[in-house]
C-alpha cells in the first residue's frame, strides 16, 4: 500500500521495500501465513517483514515483533506466525510498547509497524521498543491433526493463481509420520496414491505432452506443503484443481499411510 | 505500468518509483482523486506524483503540473486535483508546454508526464516547462452540498478492498457544519446516529469480539472522509457495507444535524 | 513475485527490479509476448528481462537467454520471443547450461533464471553460462497470414484493462502490405474502413466530447499493433470493444486492401 511505503521513505529515504502481496483476502490469516512463510525465506537474512493483515489492535491482540530464523516480523498478535513457527522457535519475541498509540490508531501498519521497522532498519534492538513475551497466539486450525501415527487430517489453506490447492501438511511432517510407507491421499470423493515432487513428473513423453494436460496429482512442490494440482491448469479456461475437485479454503485433505 | 517506469529509469537511473495503485477503474476520476488524496500525504515533501488516469490530451484538457502542499502533481486537467484542493490552494500551477507533443501522443503519461517528472526530480522549475495557469478544472460532483447549515448531501466516491464505502464528506467539513451538534447519517433505508473514530470502537467486549462481526457503523477513519463500514467485512464471504447496504459509487449519503 | 525478488536481492543487494506484470493469465504465451514486447523497449539498453511465464523445463523446452535489440531476455524456450523477434534477429542466443538444476527444479525462475540474471547484471557474459543456439521456438499462431499481397488475417492476442482488443498485426507489416492503399478491417459481423493513429482522432468537437463516448474504431496506438477500441470504454460499466463486439483472445481480425 502506497501510504505505508510513503511513510517508510519519509523516515528512511534509502529503504529497499518489496511488496510481498496485495492480494490477501481481507482478514484471511491462513492465506497470509502461507504466503509469508513461502516468501520470507528467499529474502536476505536480517530482512524486516511488515505484516499488514488483520492489524487492528485491541486488548487481546497486541502489536508484536519477533526475530525468527534470522528475519524480523512485525504485526498484530493474530496467529499469523503459527505456520512459520511450526518448525522454528522465535529467538526474540516482544510486545511493542513504543510507539504508544496502539488502540487509538485506525492504521496500525503505518502508525506502529512502520516506525518499528525503521528502528530495526537503522540497527535498533527489539528490546528497546517492546517488552519480552513468552508466547504468541497460535492458531490450531493451521495445524494438521495426526492420528495413531497413521493418518494426517490437513486443511486447504491457500489456492494459488493456477487454481492449485495448498494444504497445511508440510513435507517435514509427512516424512516424520510416513516412515517411508506408501500412502493414500484423499478428499471429497477423489484419491491419489502417488506423491510427486514436481509437476513435470506426470509427463511420460514430452513429444505428447499435451495428452497430460489436465491430469490431477498430489505433490510437494516449491512451497514444501502438500499440494493438489492439475497439470497446466487455468481456472479461467480449462479448469483447475480447485474448480474441478471443488476444493476451497478450509476443506479437509487426508493422508493415510499403509 | 512497466513502460512508464522503464522510461523514467532510462532518464534517471537512480529514481525512486512507487506504484500508488494499478487498480483504478478506467476513467474513474473520483476514485483516483480519493486514492491520490490519501496516498500523497504519506510521502516525503517534494515528492513528484504522476497521475496516469484519463490522460488523453485535447483542446479542453491540457496537461498540467502543480505544486500543492509541498508535493508536485503532474497529469491531465481532468478535475482529479479537486479533492486535494478542496482544502489547500496550489502554490504553483502551470499548463505544460514542454515537451510539445501534446495532442499527437497516444501515451501522454510516458511522453509528457515522465519528462516533466524527470525535470522536476533533477531540481528543475515548473516555470521552465509551462506557463502559469490561474485555475484548473473543478469537479462539482466531488463536492458535497451543504444546505441551511444543517444537512450535508455527500456522494460515495470509493469502495475499498474490504467493501467499506467512502464518501466525499471530509472530517473538516463535518466539524464545520456540525458545531458539535448530534447528527443522523442516512442513505437508502438505513441510518446511523453515532459516528465512530475507529473500527474497534464498536466492540464492547473483546473476549466476545466475534459477536460484533458484521455490525455496521459510520466513522471517520484513516482517510479523513465519512465512511460506512461493516466490522470485519469481506465482500467475497460474509458481505460488506457495499454489498449489504447496496451502496455503490455515485450513491448519496446524507448527514442531518439536530 | 516476492520469492523471485528476494532471491535477487540476496545475491545483488543493489539490484533495481521492476515488475512488468503480475497479471499474465496462466501459461498464456501470446499475452506475455505482447506485454513483453511493449514493455522492454521503454527500459534502458542493457536491461535484463526475466520472463517467468510457462517456465517448467523439459527435454523439449530448455532454458534460454538472448541478447536482442541490446536487451537481455531469460526464460524457457516456449516461443515467447517470437513477437519481439518478428522484426529483430537476436545478436546472441544460448541454451543455459549453468546452473545445472534444470529438470529437477519446480521453480526455474528462482533457481535458474535469477542466477543467470545476476551473472549478467555483474557484467558476466552469455557465453559463460550457456552454449550457442541457432534457433529458438517460433510460434506460428503469433504471426498473421498475408495472402496474395492483399489481405492480412490476424489474431487477437491481448485484451487490455480498458477492454480494448490488440491483434498481432504490426504497424510495420500493415504498411508493407498496404502500399498506401485504402483498406477494410473486419471481424465477425463488424467492419471499419478508417484506421486512426490515436483515440482522440475520433472526436470532432471537444465541447461535445461525450457524444463520441462509446464509438468504435480501429487504430495503431502506442503498442504498434492494430487495435479495435471503443472511445472511453470500461468493461465493468459502459462496455468495451471486447464485450460489445464479442472479441476474445484467439479470434480472427482481417484486413483487406483495395
Amino acid at each position: 500500500m502506497a501510504a505505508v511505503k510513503g511513510s517508510i521513505y519519509r523516515e528512511l529515504p534509502d529503504a529497499l521495500i518489496v511488496d510481498v502481496s496485495h492480494e490477501i483476502s481481507p482478514f484471511d490469516i491462513a492465506e497470509a501465513a502461507y504466503i509469508l512463510k513461502n516468501a520470507y525465506r528467499n529474502f536476505p537474512k536480517g530482512s524486516i517483514h511488515i505484516v499488514g493483515v488483520d492489524t487492528l489492535i485491541n486488548p487481546l491482540k497486541k502489536p508484536i515483533a519477533a526475530l525468527i530464523d534470522d528475519h524480523f516480523f512485525i504485526g498484530a498478535d493474530n496467529g499469523i506466525l503459527s505456520l512459520i513457527c511450526a518448525e522454528i522457535t522465535p529467538k526474540e519475541l516482544v510486545e511493542i510498547t513504543i510507539p504508544q498509540t496502539h488502540e487509538e490508531t485506525v492504521f496500525p501498519t503505518r502508525d506502529i509497524f512502520v516506525p518499528v521497522a525503521c528502528h530495526l532498519a537503522r540497527g535498533g534492538k527489539l528490546a528497546v521498543i517492546g517488552q519480552k513475551l513468552k508466547t504468541f497466539k497460535e492458531l490450531s486450525f493451521l495445524k494438521p491433526v495426526v492420528k495413531e501415527g497413521k493418518t494426517i487430517n490437513g486443511t486447504v489453506i491457500y489456492i494459488d493463481n493456477y487454481g492449485n490447492v495448498m494444504t497445511n501438511i508440510s513435507d517435514k511432517l509427512f516424512r516424520e509420520v510416513s516412515k517411508k510407507r506408501g500412502c493414500r491421499i484423499w478428499f471429497r470423493n477423489h484419491e491419489f496414491t502417488e506423491v510427486y515432487s514436481s509437476y513435470t513428473q506426470i509427463v511420460k513423453d514430452f513429444q505428447n505432452e499435451e495428452s497430460d494436460y489436465g491430469k490431477g496429482m498430489a505433490l510437494f512442490g516449491s512451497s514444501g506443503f502438500l499440494e493438489i494440482a492439475i497439470y497446466k491448469s487455468n481456472p479461467q479456461t480449462v479448469g483447475s484443481a480447485s474448480t474441478l475437485y471443488g476444493l476451497k479454503k478450509g476443506d479437509v485433505v487426508n493422508v493415510e499411510f499403509e
